[in-house]
């Protein structure tokens, strides 16, 4: 795929890229296509870094197309739209996601469920259509069709509401779909980082009691004061969890370390929930009986659909949801990827490309 | 608990017993409350035979208490009822399942799901409300709650509708439930024992499309042919399985014996869920990318509350459903037990209560 990589395209893009599995990020002059007849291009102002640009830039589920310029919650100001375009203008503030492009004829698509479309193609280090590898946010500029572009409200900040473009939709759709945003559930987050934090916001507007589970009773006061968390429980404290066994409606579960999953189905009431947003390495063990006697529920579920995505950037500007962010130039970005190793940050890093991405070129 | 069990209550009653884990069944003398104001007794007609009565017998799962009067298929004649009793009289045709009490008070009694209720009292060896241990349907004699009591429709043979009392509920349960009775969708049942053969004759009256996965080759012309199953997959033959990869809507899990759920998961569409009945001893590893990558639930159901039951009960009399069993005298019982252990058997044992059960005394 070498050849087409480096194929040149009309549009001139400059970004940090990591050319090999040291993962380390630097200066990258590229290409991006033409504004396409459907396609909307934008200068980037913010993009956040998910925990996932990690694992993909060491190339650690073993996918990873070099050069990889990585980045999937984008947002920014449209420069330029094709002919076609019916949502926006020149002047717009927009986002993108994780994904740029499905088939839009299979049943998943025809659902709005592009996401789970089998040739789903993400927003960068994957195979577009026409050959091309996608490069993701952390550049200059961006091209997308326009069913992958949402806008972002005007009350929205822009650095803020980044991350809701992955770390967002991911908790929103499962909290949707599985019905735990119902006023008056119980709803408890597992792991209070990037998606967590955003997780109990959302649930929080939804109206939903909400216990924090984390490993780290350090994180209780934030949780319960500032993000607004009805509870908290330090997970490997068994009287604890003992003590408020079978009082869930549900469960979002974002960490994608491995851990055992038992003790968060005691938690649950009958017909309870645990939705597993984060995938571990390795497989954890099922315990089967603890679902027999309640009619318990273990799922997974990934990102959202482009429908559900502009509903949720929407949701979060009329509640004033955002991320809490840490705001870092361009440069810093090798910096962030070791702290984000070490789960230091709170909560989100966001890169402000807008004012600290500069080619010498 | 001794002396609570030897208690000699008003009604006599006759029944097998296994006396310890070597889970012989012989010959037992004991007694039965009287018939409360809101109780029913009944003669036992027919009692189905199932797979838990055998781990019972043999205290594989610990819980055992003996003498143990196995049995929870449980059909038969009322003989008398109690003052306050106003749905059954004397002569009708009545059965009983895998629970004879509940709280009656909790969230999931209030909700028609006494089997969640954690009161719930089982209709062998458990502890009743009363402090006496409860005895199952190889006995003359039955007397239970009314409320914990089935009305057997006329048309229903008593015979091969008793193992409906837990096998039938146990499969018609979750497929209404997760809602996989709608006519057009395609469902999976994997195991074609006494559960499965009832999930299939079940899953078909609804209209559903149906797939047996089984592990034997030759049971495909006997479900194909004679069930109505639509199609048959040996789930070891991955080219078969593989072929069929993201097809089915759901799957009813009847295994109990330890086997991988990633071959299942895969055969899932978006939003498919397998649903496990069966509970293996050794927690399988559950696979969460698959999940993910498909909003697939992995879920289980253990039989289902009173209401459901009576629904079930009449479905199954409306549709003409009813086991494939094989009658045996109760002397053929251990023999039974043998060769259920080693699924020998198509599909269900019935025990004729009612014609084979003589006490000498």
């Amino acid at each position: 795929m070498g050849d087409l990589k480096e194929q040149v395209q009309p549009q001139k893009a400059f970004g940090w890229a990591a050319r090999d599995s040291s993962g380390v990020l630097s200066p990258f002059h590229f290409s991006r296509r033409a504004t396409g007849e459907k396609d909307v291009t934008f200068k980037v102002m913010y993009c956040g870094i998910c925990h996932s640009d990690l694992h993909m830039l060491k190339n650690e589920w073993g996918t990873s197309i070099y050069p990889l310029v990585p980045g999937h919650e984008i947002v920014g100001v449209v420069t330029e739209v094709g002919s076609k375009v019916e949502k926006f203008k020149v002047g717009d503030k927009v986002g993108v996601g994780c994904m740029v492009r499905s088939c839009r004829s299979c049943d998943n698509c025809a659902n709005d469920l592009e996401n789970y479309c089998p040739k789903m193609v993400l927003t960068y280090e994957a195979k577009d259509y026409d050959g091309t590898i996608t490069y993701g946010g952390y550049s200059d500029n961006m091209v997308a069709d326009e069913h992958f572009v949402v806008r972002i409200p005007d009350n929205l900040p822009l650095d803020g509401g980044a991350p809701l473009l992955c770390a967002g939709i991911t908790v929103y759709s499962p909290l949707k779909y599985f019905e735990l945003d119902k006023p008056g559930m119980h709803v408890g987050v597992v792991g209070l980082g990037g998606l967590g934090h955003v997780a109990v916001k959302f649930a929080k507007a939804m109206g939903v009691k909400v216990t924090v589970i984390s490993t780290s009773p350090n994180k209780k006061k934030e949780a319960i004061e500032h993000l607004g968390a009805d509870s908290f429980l330090v997970s490997r404290n068994q009287d604890e969890m003992q003590a408020v066994t079978s009082t869930l409606d549900g469960i979002i579960d974002t960490v994608s370390a491995s851990h055992p999953l038992l003790p968060l189905i005691g938690l649950l009431k009958t017909n309870g929930k645990l939705i597993l947003v984060g995938a571990p390495d390795k497989p954890p063990e099922l315990p089967i009986f603890p679902l027999l006697m309640g009619r318990k529920i273990v799922a997974g579920s990934m990102i959202g659909g482009m429908k559900e995505t502009q509903e949720m950037i929407d949701f979060a500007a009329k509640h004033n949801i955002s991320a809490d962010i840490e705001v870092i130039p361009i440069d810093y970005v090798n910096t962030a990827m070791e702290r984000l190793s070490k789960a230091d940050v709170r909560y989100r890093f966001v890169i402000d490309v807008g004012n600290t991405l500069k080619s010498n070129s």
